[in-house]
Parts: structure tokens; sequence; C-alpha cells
């Protein structure tokens, strides 16, 4: 018999289930875990599922958590409130007592809030990783991943990605054959190239306009197909290389080399997904002299190739879609 | 005022929710259609979602069938069983009236049973389109593709498909930039390349031992990596070419060429997904010269290239897990 609880709490979205618990229930639905006991279970007491225009009770379980195997979180309704003490006291039960304790999307703050995580790798969806790192800054977050297995503690990125751990889970219960017969029944890829990085949104980084070096931040964003060398800014900011260094650190907590590379390859994906632009057009624009050049930065930090995410992401390229008129 | 009707019939999985409306859902949570209402109903008495330990009853409703703009079924229980009358009638008024009707997966199968897809290109999940195309024979089914809109009605593939067909909707009514945000926020790529053809599975076909046509097919699968001119299995069966190939479409459906072509992308495929062989090692075996001979042949059948296919289905091969140990 494997336990499997998944906790929710009130509020939680109808139309998130099949990221939080679709792989298992399709799993049996094959017969592939003939012992799988899943329980959809409330992590506080008056929960309900809502969507649809349907409310769905669903009774507190904290009984289930403590003796379950595997805990599943698969949300949290808001980054900035604490989840229930009792919740989280079964989580830390449970996982006390040898359950493996999984945080799928914002599910991850509760495993944070349990204690869980500290000083662990884990990860969350991509826009909450910044509240996540300041609100628990003894967590080692990556939040480039769709899932990390930890052993005993396991967090998946945003949404989708709880499928891409659900499909680790049997992989890792009933072999790649089976996981890839799922997957493929479902109509999802049983691995995802690429990990969370490529999905996440890039906003304008906000600056102060009183300060130089956010001054000479926001002009070099204007001329990004130039070299910009470091040196020039700094001059552009009257200030010696050794304070514009430093002063650029405390802003993005980055050399301003880094941070400048990474504005190019945001700029290149912006291009990718809005124009129908050659690559290496699109490469030089960002300051790059080739797409070759723009490559290895390019996967370095969205996960995937230019031309790969143009495929996924593009708006305006004539790709074929699967559609007739 | 949009007005979204989910038909759901009785059993309907609670973990296939946000294959069926969990994009909209996430629309609405992003602020994106404001005048949405979207409302999930029963399409019989007594109908109930069930998953997880849970039952969720979902009040027939009829009424908001007949009156919606856009109808969504996502599924349907058995592709054998006679979906109810009432359903049928209420689905055609709809149509009738000029709402839009969409079929997901096994949902296809209900709007094939009211009619609405006589003469109409339409998809549904890969597993079930032999029985689609056997029950409906007026429906031009297209199993290849991840959806088909094709005006007042939509189909989407199997499971996850519903998505892409969500998203494909998202995009028509706010625009490409919006879908990929909602996408981005769900984790799920935009567009999928490559279609439903890349997850079907292709099991070994069932061969009538007695019969010689048959006999020099199997004799052919063990002889994938060679040449295997159709006149020499035409001589291997003691019958004129004209007779074999008339057998074999009988048979098969398919000239022995397009067969034997086809069974050698289905075995580049199992060793694609099972080994860690150089591509053109593959190929070889499979009875191409090159990857690059294989090429043309896997990208038609697939809908997406060996590498790229490796790179999603592969089990054996050294990905890069997203993973921390």
């Amino acid at each position: 018999m494997r336990r499997l609880a998944v906790v929710v709490f009130n509020g939680a979205s109808l139309g998130a289930m099949s990221f939080a618990f679709g792989v298992f229930e399709m799993a049996s639905a094959f017969g592939e875990l003939p012992d799988l006991d899943l329980k959809v279970v409330g992590g506080e007491p008056g929960t309900a599922l809502r969507g649809g225009g349907l409310t769905v009770p669903v009774p507190e379980d904290l009984d289930a958590v403590r003796n379950a195997d595997l805990v599943l979180v698969p949300n949290w309704r808001s980054p900035m409130e604490d989840p229930p003490e009792a919740a989280l006291a079964a989580l830390r039960a449970a996982h006390d007592r040898g359950a493996r304790v999984a945080g799928l999307c914002s599910g991850a703050f509760v495993l944070a809030a349990a204690g869980l995580l500290d000083g662990r790798p884990a990860t969350t969806h991509w826009a909450m990783a910044p509240l996540l790192a300041a609100r628990f800054p003894a967590v080692r977050l990556d939040e480039s991943v769709l899932y990390i297995d930890d052993g005993d503690i396991l967090t998946a990125g945003g949404g989708a990605a709880g499928m891409d751990l659900g499909l680790h889970l049997i992989r890792s219960w009933c072999g790649a054959e089976v996981a890839n017969r799922l997957a493929k029944g479902m109509v999802v890829p049983p691995h995802r190239p690429g990990g969370q990085a490529q999905y996440i949104e890039s906003p304008m980084p906000e600056l102060d306009e009183g300060d130089p070096v956010s001054e000479t931040m926001a002009w070099a964003l204007t001329r990004l197909d130039t070299a910009l060398p470091v040196d020039e800014l700094a001059r552009r900011a009257h200030m010696s290389r050794r304070n514009y260094d430093r002063r650029f650190r405390e802003i993005t907590g980055a050399a301003p080399g880094t941070w400048l590379t990474h504005q190019r390859v945001i700029r290149a994906q912006q291009l990718l997904e809005s124009t129908d632009l050659p690559v290496d057009e699109i490469a030089r624009y960002c300051g790059f002299s080739s797409s070759a050049a723009l490559r290895p930065h390019f996967r370095r930090q969205v996960g995937v190739t230019p031309v790969s995410y143009r495929e996924t992401f593009g708006t305006r390229l004539g790709v074929p879609e699967p559609m007739l008129s």
C-alpha cells in the first residue's frame, strides 16, 4: 500500500487538480499503481475547492497527512500568509515518521513555513521565487528547474511542473517505460527539455531615476546592440570603476558585465517572441556578433536554444499551426 | 459576457479538470477575461466528478448548454456507449443558435454522436481514433494534430491537448501576448511543436499466423535493417505481385512499401526511446542509409526530428535531469 495524501487549502482551484494529482489518477486508471491509496484532504477546517461555479468541500484530515508515505502540497493561497500551524505540525510529523514531502508551485511555501526546506535545494513557481527567497533565506532556491528530488523532500515549479514531478515519481516507482506510456496517454512529454527557466517572464528592471548608476543602466538598455564597455558606463556616471561596480552590485546583485549579458539575452527572447527576424539579425540587435555567439549565453540563461525558444514562444512566425480552417 | 459551459458526465475525472478548463480559470485569475462566465454543468442527471477519494455532484443544467457561447465537452466515459439524447439535443440546439462547440479527448465522441462532426475535420485522443473512425465514418479524422479549429466546431486530442486548444482560444480572443503570458504562468508551452503524432504508441501489428501475406510481414519485421524489395516478399508468399499488393492492402489498408517505411520509423522510435545508440546507427538498424535518410520519413510520421524525439522520450540517454541529489 502506497498512501498518498494531497493536502489542499481553502479556495484551491479545481482547475489546477491535474497538476496536483492527475498523473497518479491516470496511473491508477492504467492499472499501474494497484497499491495506490490516493486521498485529497483539507489542510484546515472549512476547506473547499472552487472553480467553474462549483464549491467542493474537502474535510480536514490531518491524520491522513501524518500517516501518508508521500504528502503532496499542490498550492498555498498567498505567499505572504502563514499556513495553519496544525497543518505544518502534521507535515513535520509525517516527515519525522519517514514520509516524503513534496511542495508544488506555491505549495513550496507551506514546506518552507514548516521548516522542511531549511538548507535544502528547492524550487517553486518562478513568479514567486523572489518572495520565497526573501521570506525563507535558508532555502537553497533554484527557480530554473522544473522540479527537484532531494530524497525525502521534493519540490516542483509552477503549474504544469507538478505533472513533471509526478511523472518523475512514477518513473522511479514503475520504470521509464511505464512513465513514457502514461505520458503518451496524457499527451504530455515525459521529459521536458530546458527546465522552468524558459517560462520565466522578464519584466523591465525597475530603475531609480535619480541614481547615476541606474541612469547608466537605463541608457545601456537603449543601446544593447552596441559593445557597452563597463569603463564607459562608469565614466558616464562620473564614478571610479571600483565604486561603479560596488554600487551596481548593490542595486542588481550582479556585476555590470553579467547584468548586461542577462539583459541582452532577455532582449533576444523578446525579439524571438514578437518578430520573425532571422536569429543572426536578432543576435546583432542584442550586441552579439552572430547567432553562434548568442547561442551559449541564451542556452545557459533560458535553458533551450534560440530556435527552440522561437518554436515554442514565437507569436509572429509563420509556424505550421495545427489547425485546419 | 462570454458564456462558457463545460459539460461533464457522470464519473468524469477530477484530475482531468485542468485539461478541461484550467486555462480559462487561470485567464480569469489573471484578469484577462473579465466578461467570462464559466460554468461546469452535468450532462445527465446524477452526474458526479470523482477522484482522490472525493465525489463532487454536478447538477444537470442543459439550459446552460443551450444558452452558452462556447460549449466544451472534455470527455465521455466510453467510446462504445451512446451519450444521453437530451445532452445531444442541447448541443445541437446550442450549435443551431450559433454557439461554438468543442470536443476534447473522448469528448469528440459526444459531438460525433450529435452529428456535429459529419463531414468536418476533427481530432480526438490518438488511442481512440480508430474507434471513432469505425463508429463515425463521416468524420474527416486527423489524429496527428493537437487540435483543430474548424470555426463553429473545435476538437482537441487527448489529455493535455485540451490545454493547447484552450490557449488557442485565448490567443484568438486576447492576442498572442496574453496567451504567452498565461502559458508562462502555467509553465506550459504556448505552442507545442510536432502535434499529437509524436505521442502515439505504436503497438506491434497483429498478424494472422496462417495467412501467407501476414507471414511475410512478420518475416519482414525481423529484417527491417535490410532492403526488403516487395517483389521478394511476394515471391516468399508464392503470390503474384499484383495479388500480393491487393491482399496486403486488405490487411493493412496500405501499400507494402508504405507499410514497411511506417514500420521502419516505428522501430527507430523504439530504439530512440530505449537505447543510447547514435542516430546514424539506429537509422541503419531500421533500413535507412543514414540519419539524413531517416529524418524526413521520421518527421513526416512522428511530427518531430529523431533528435528532438529522443530528448523528450528517451529513457536511457544521459539527459541532464532537472534534479539535484
